[in-house]
């Protein structure tokens, strides 16, 4: 059987991401596509890259007819998101790869994103789209907030060791180096190429990154206490791909069993043999995750090295998983792609 | 139904491209896999990317069992390859990605690689493996010979042109920017990344590429006469990709019109509007070739702008097409991955 | 004895150019810098790579006060350019890095640029700043016309040759390979680096480049005759630097003598042995150019293969060698930086 | 006055960044060049972009005459070096690159490099070449010994504040993202342009990186106890810099403070604002520091940012600052160049 989907915001990277890998997707098509400022345009204009497909022209999405489209990816800036989805018809399944509803609670949504919820009955709803934690409500769920690219890559990376107890709680600090893409294709002087190429550089430092509040979430619930970890990306001259250093104190062995334990039947992971570290390349281009677990010389210090690709894991195939669960099509349908390399 | 293929030499880089595409190849199962130096090593030792597969360790060739193996893809070294394949099963079917046997004429195989052929009698009965125009030799051919990369993506720029007679067959000028990922995984100082970040070069100048024994083969074929162009690549700070600029003499707007009666219903070119170029990402790790024709401003004069992935349509993608025709599947299948952008 | 300079249009990469070789020019101070739509910053907010610089703000250019200024480089938009100029005093010398001045005939000017020019005299008084064909007249010029950074390239690559009487004048081809840097800090999404890394095509194909206005004056102009050569950049994910592939008719040996005899005693040319070439990364940030020369298998054909860096001898660099000759300074003086490798 | 100098190991990058260096200081000038491997060969051939420069060639050690030789840098591998510089006469001051001399403990220096050291009662002698914090031993030294570039950076984020005893000793993690040129030029499978482009990894992983050594050394004299802090490189797409983030426990304005007293005079750095961070480009190709600190959300928590040019100040630069401080030079001789930028 083959759904029908809409993406909406697809002349971004994600929307541009979700397309290459419904094109081999054998259970999804694609129904409708809009870009409010392309709309008009066809696909293959603003992306040469997909011109062997056969794709709808871009839209205005008060334009797009919703009538036997199953679900619908949200590929739209924060905020703009909740006003859309809150008009969808209550029969569309909704993906949102946005920010909006990610956070349940509505002040920690105002607290990290400067604005009131303007939907704040659907934020209830929503359910966080962290597919291996949260496979069931997913399932039967109407509305899924993807998570962010680097959220997931910390939540990969620590979750596990938090519901296990085998990690201290009051001293976790994640470095991720990220590539370039995770910052979409938004025209800023520090995305150029003359000024990135040979350059990288931290950002959002001093605990103002906006992940932090699903951090903030997810870790204090799995731990049923608040827990808050200190959390800082570096800008690299690369296109895709997060890769995490999360810092602990802990047993290296347990930490390495646990993650055995959390991750072995995953289809999409892979934990290394202790003391081995993953590259960002190896993952490039596909939805797999590997990870890696490093015991220090300081007694009772281990390093845990997690790394995914942004647009796939991190976003637009973890948002294709999450539609196989809700559509109740195999899991890993359409996301096998190996990754890419060199 | 599923064929089992064996791949020699799956250490360099075709071999892994090989790998990635069949790993999603619905016809195709990898049963054996060589690499002389790396034997008794797992594939995801030498290409941790590929991790995610069930594959068999790597082997010395005289260890594969080559029963029950449909086809084999041969990615060894030039000269190795020839001496490999002459010991080969006669029912195993093969398809040789080295340079041995792409040339028919023994004579100008050792102009170009130096020594004698040591197997001139498969030499003969080898295929030329650019699909589109040998596609019915190839169906029916035990041995086909993948084509250079560059000389690829010369032949797509030239071929139709050539074959129709609408441009001067002695004044023919290939400039090609190449990516770093054609030279394979050897180990030599001009291919480090401090040494190629930042900077870009011609190589193989003033007539000395070996490709060009591909060219003159081809062409003069095509022709009915000697037809000998001139061609130089430049090494680009990339890893995948060719892009062809072709410099010939003839009325652009009739080289649009037979690029487009040629290739018009190839599931794998696009021929773009008139006027319009190409870039190397938009075909990155795909199948498929963009093609630009440009009016110069000189009367008469014109460029032939075409790109497309060396390890993709430029060996490994190739490879396959060409499997897929002489196993009798569909010619397309395994190979309509979307290119990866950004 | 120290001369005080302004830099209009110090906030693009020219202007950060510039400053950086004046930096350590023992000749120069700057007096003053203007950036319009940055006027109030430190030039260490825009460019913090010069922190460690003592600099004046930047200004309005309507702010700056030209007594005692000595020069005055203009690194300001084409256009912007002419109607400044004409309101600075006729003490101040300039140096103009944008396209204004560099075409003599206003018809050209307005076929190339789209508009009339606004300040015919002043056109009629500037000198072409190739400084190694220009060298006596910029001497004792009030207004020097930068070269265009291809246009550097390309007249580097021929005027010797066209002047000596040695190729073909009617069968001229350039092909360049260019950096990004050229086309300034300016938000473009194809210069993203998203969008740029992995990536190349050629732009301004078909004749339209504005650089081939210089090529048409100079190449004209040293051969007597109307001479139009064809020419087509390619963009390269790369930063800094142009390398030019230029096919003649002609005999490779009497070309190779030809530069020799050109540029064997200029101090920034280097005409490599016979059949070697330049990579474009031997020259970076420095205001050298590397030339080779190629014999083709074909009889009579060659190829001149050119490199340097377009923010330095393409500009910058070029604009303090010809400000020097115009201040009475030694020609090399600031400008011996060796290149930076790797 | 201008001082003769030899480079033994002039093949490598740090010797050819001397050699950059160099070609624009007024006091120094080269008198011999070694590479054993490439005796013989000009270092223009080595080295292209070194052209314009009139060199000695490479010799061997053996044959050099350093008669006239005021100075010598060994830039040779580690081992080698103490085997050399034993062997050279008393009256030759030496800049050592290498690490034979930096740890004056025997037993530390074989913990760490695996054999016993040669030249014992050299490495007594041997004064660290940290330029900021051993300036006047370096005045009066024979044998200084460069520091590490990885060494270099966290000893400059952090010397200050462990002096000054405002961060906690016992909880400092040194997260690094360094450029592949620290590398050199070895022909290493994962220093390939195709294997590091897009790609990122950490390296030398669970407290085995050889600088460990320098800052067990340097911090624990620094505090008068043990310190022994946790660090880990990761190697990025790029070719020179490293920039390091360093977690540490502190009063942020404290250390700020600490950092702009330990600093605010020093020719080569700049300690930048409360809360703004440094970036990698922002000192390319210079010998420049740049220090950022950040004070993070959880209370005591801080971050220190340092960036520097592993091949200058973290090497050639620095060995220059030293020979200036041991032939009586200005500090800052020849080393004012700006960092390159885009």
């Amino acid at each position: 059987m083959t759904y029908s989907v809409a993406i909406l915001g697809a002349s971004g990277y994600t929307g541009a991401e979700l397309v290459r890998l419904i094109a081999t997707h054998p259970g999804l098509e694609v129904r409708a596509l809009s870009g409010d400022r392309k709309a008009g345009m066809a696909m293959s204009e603003v992306y040469p890259h997909l011109r062997h497909l056969d794709l709808p022209p871009l839209q205005k999405i008060e334009e797009i007819d919703f009538d036997g489209v199953d679900l619908c990816f949200c590929a739209l800036p924060h905020a703009t998101s909740q006003a859309v989805i809150a008009e969808l018809p209550r029969s569309v399944k909704v993906v949102d790869l946005s920010a909006d509803f990610r956070l349940r609670d509505p002040v920690e949504y105002e607290k990290w994103y400067g604005k009131p919820h303007s939907a704040p009955e659907l934020q209830k709803e929503a359910v966080y789209g962290l597919t291996e934690f949260y496979r069931d409500e997913i399932r039967g769920a109407r509305l899924v907030a993807g998570t962010g690219c680097n959220a997931a890559t910390g939540l990969y990376s620590l979750l596990p060791l938090i519901r296990a107890g085998v990690i201290d709680l009051d001293d976790i600090i994640l470095d991720m180096k990220v590539g370039v893409s995770g910052a979409g294709r938004s025209l800023k002087e520090n995305l150029l190429h003359a000024e990135l190429s040979e350059s990288w550089f931290p950002y959002s430092v001093g605990g103002k990154h906006r992940h932090l509040g699903e951090f903030d979430q997810e870790f204090s619930k799995a731990a049923g206490r608040k827990v808050e970890v200190q959390f800082t990306p570096t800008l690299l001259p690369a296109n895709r791909g997060i890769l995490a250093a999360t810092y602990v104190r802990g047993d290296a062995a347990e930490i390495h069993a646990t993650m055995q334990a959390a991750y072995g039947d995953e289809p999409f992971f892979a934990v290394l043999p202790m003391g081995e570290v993953p590259a960002a390349k190896h993952v490039r281009a596909s939805n797999f995750v590997h990870i890696g677990v490093v015991k220090e010389r300081a007694a009772g210090r281990a390093t845990v090295y997690a790394t995914l690709d942004n647009l796939t894991k991190g976003s637009s195939g973890q948002a294709i998983q999450n539609a196989n669960l809700m559509l109740g099509l195999p899991e890993t349908e359409g996301l096998m792609l190996a990754p890419v390399y060199p």
